[in-house]
């Protein structure tokens, strides 16, 4: 499936700044990029890099005082996924589990998995099998937490959440993700480009290792699992921001699109088909 | 500098867990283990790993329920440091920063650098050259924040610390972190053993990204930084525990040791010698 | 019903000091101090004061430096209770309360019920009328906070309560206050000594205001509703708490009792009488 | 000196709620009120109310859904104001305190007294006479903390501020409270007009009790301190909020005006006469 994603903004810099991007699509296993663009206005030399242990791809730039710029990413991407029977995997044992997927058992800044173990095995240790866990805690999620625009801020994390029940894409993940890795289930924060998109904007999930894959997951029911294009991958939003300021920039008009290539019919998966399987938007070659 | 280092406890378990220990001390450019030895008893079966972009090695078990064993890890370690002139370097300019050091800069869960950015420009902004800030920055922790166990827990992070003014080599090391980071210099969390540390027993301090270089800092000045053996690098406390528990299990008697090997004789480093120099150990060759 | 209540503990004093004690019993309406003694040994000054628009009686004195010092208060107590029909009151609308309750609708430091709003009106927001609310309140604390001593601090709020679910009776009633508080049902803080209590010790709960009467909630479900006897109500444990130090004490050997007066028997209130009536311990004639 | 103030807002009621304002100037022995009006357009009954122990004057409200009004309070008030000799007041002891300060010594929601407590006496505690450490903490705040509109929200707090160095009055006379509280200082929080404050708005400011005076203290400096009409006095902004909303209502357009009474002249008290004196503005006769 080819998609076309798009993320342009106005940047206003009041004092010489360094920035770190998070919006280019990922390289990977599932993911090709067919082509793709950076347009920055008037023209600032950048440096795209990408961290050791990392696929996520930042693009970093250093600006002066008094400086507006316009920043354009647009790119044609063909991504995969499959679907995994995931209702017989008995067990995400931490003893056996893949070495990679191990760091993210940890709690992290705004999934603080450990404050929430109680609540997360009163709620959800007696669910059979780790892919009904996951199932649940989204469901869960989905119905005890509001979606409102405007409610949280960078502070805000799962242990906020879970009591104020209210927030954006953001806020669904990080609760997700810190009940799940109260579970003993490996998950992360998956930032990315979401087709149909309702106001189109940049999209947070996540998604939990379960039987050998990273199946992917998204308690606002508002992202098409097959329709994602992956940016980042971390911990949390704190390792995967869509921009970092060290200095004082003020960013004005981000305009996201994600639509179809040319030619191509989408095919939602209806939401009844994933109680026993998942979706993987595989990462590496495997 | 060869140092003979262990570390010994024991562990009661509750309820069929699982555990994940960060006591093996690195290999690395700048440290060879000569030997070293883990005995369990009774007999455990463990997964020695290192995640991938890292170089800390996690030890892995399974247990069940109702068990009592103890577990003993010693090696002997030979360990080389550098010092480096850092007193000329103008920057750690975000733009030009190495590749692999751009995550540390980054808030994370105990560092909230975001949160602590108008305090540490006040108290530090004016103050010329990095590494002079990162010593003005560890002077200020040391003066103003009480060093007294028991005061603190694995709720407390830097945030609390900058204002409760009181914790251990963790919480100093925390605040440390923070606050360089929040002056847009890249630090890190370092664990490790510590010759000559009183009482013995794990010790966390900090390092900082100068001039290419990771350097070393000591906010709570019990620790020679020549006699350093790292166990595990990461963004603070929540990635690099000395012990994570997957169910319930309670530790007792834990006993860390450091000392020389035979026939060394340490020359510690006076204080006054690094104001303007610092103390490499190195983790990759170069 | 005649109680004989008791609150022994050491203090030993490390610097110059101020002590404020809360542990006399109420003199109010239900409430006859038949008699009473306090002991200090070796004696020191005290002074009883009791705030304006309280009826809350503290103890205060000032020590020296180096000082140990026994400290015995011991009262008989005459308490009566009134059994209130509940079931019938329809609300306890902010508009006609009576003013004395309206303060004890606002937050405060131990009772965030502005942030736990949302969780308040999913949870019990459906239920009718006010009795029923706080029954389905004390009934879920019951069913979904562990009682266990030693894992919570002088720093933990309703809002760690709702998530952590693990406390002791402090905490059992600061999540009860938030809770009614966020629906719009006054509440307060009690503190006193309770019949039976096993282990021994001073006792919080806490009181709402409903169809012009403050009936009495336990949470913990440890004491018994008619026997307690009041020493203090406040908005939380902050303008209630049992010692205040202003300095440094430390406390040794706390030891609290509440036994029957000569000649009682005392008869229980079965838990399934107050479904539709509760218990009203009044501090004022009426 | 009479002033004549006024409070005019605009309310949208999206649900059945009820409203308690504290816009009321207090009566006491140093304010009186000339004359003042209350309009509500349309007209909705309403309610003023002093809860016991208290001066402060509520106007309580219920409305229905669906409802616009709007509200304007005006008065004019004759205000009174003593300059108090402080220099040499040697302590505000707690052993000999006025009763009625006594619960201003304990932390509160906003005003976290013991957590402050290391880093108050660190930075203060060696600063002679409780006049002397009341004029160094309002000058310590005025230099660290930057008064910036829209940086804070209700939940912030004097634990964050002492952090964050950005705020507005609320922050800034939170912080000061609760440094005051940790030296054992009573101190409360002060609502009220405020003369030529620009722009004009409702402030806040805090109380210290020195000397069996209660002398009023802002660390903005942007109000005239006998420029000043009490409304409220509490423990902090949590007991004294310009409006309490129980439901779903939204504030526009809010207007306040503090203007000087016919014929009247002001006379600004130069801040450098307030080095050694107080002023105090009496709420009870004496």
């Amino acid at each position: 499936m080819i998609f076309n994603v798009s993320c342009a903004l106005d940047c206003e810099v009041k004092f010489p700044s360094a920035l770190i991007f998070s919006i280019h699509a990922q390289r990977n296993a599932s993911q090709r990029i067919v082509s793709e663009t950076l347009t920055i206005e008037p023209r600032i030399e950048t440096n795209e890099f990408t961290p050791a242990g990392s696929s996520n791809r930042f693009l970093r730039m250093e600006t002066q005082q008094h400086e507006r710029f316009s920043l354009r990413y647009a790119a044609t991407v063909d991504c995969q996924f499959n679907v995994r029977s995931t209702g017989e995997i008995e067990t995400t044992s931490v003893g056996e589990l893949d070495d990679a997927a191990v760091p993210f058992l940890f709690p992290s800044r705004y999934c603080q998995s450990d404050r929430l173990a109680r609540l997360a095995w009163d709620l959800f240790g007696r669910i059979d099998k780790p892919h009904g866990k996951v199932i649940a805690i989204t469901e869960w999620i989905h119905a005890n937490v509001e979606y409102v625009r405007g409610t949280t801020d960078s502070g805000t994390s799962a242990y906020d959440t879970v009591t104020q029940r209210v927030g954006v894409c953001r806020d669904f993940a990080h609760l997700g993700i810190a009940l799940c890795r109260a579970l003993n289930i490996p998950a992360r924060y998956f930032t990315g480009y979401a087709y149909e998109l309702d106001p189109p904007d940049m999209h947070a999930c996540f998604e939990c290792y379960i039987g050998d894959n990273w199946l992917v997951f998204d308690a606002t029911r508002l992202a098409q699992l097959n329709g994602l294009v992956r940016i980042a991958t971390g911990m949390d939003a704190a390792d995967t921001a869509v921009a970092s300021v060290f200095g004082d920039v003020s960013f004005k008009h981000m305009k996201v699109a994600c639509g179809l290539g040319e030619g191509q019919t989408f095919i939602p998966i209806p939401h009844r088909h994933l109680a026993r399987r998942g979706i993987a938007l595989p990462t590496e070659a495997g």
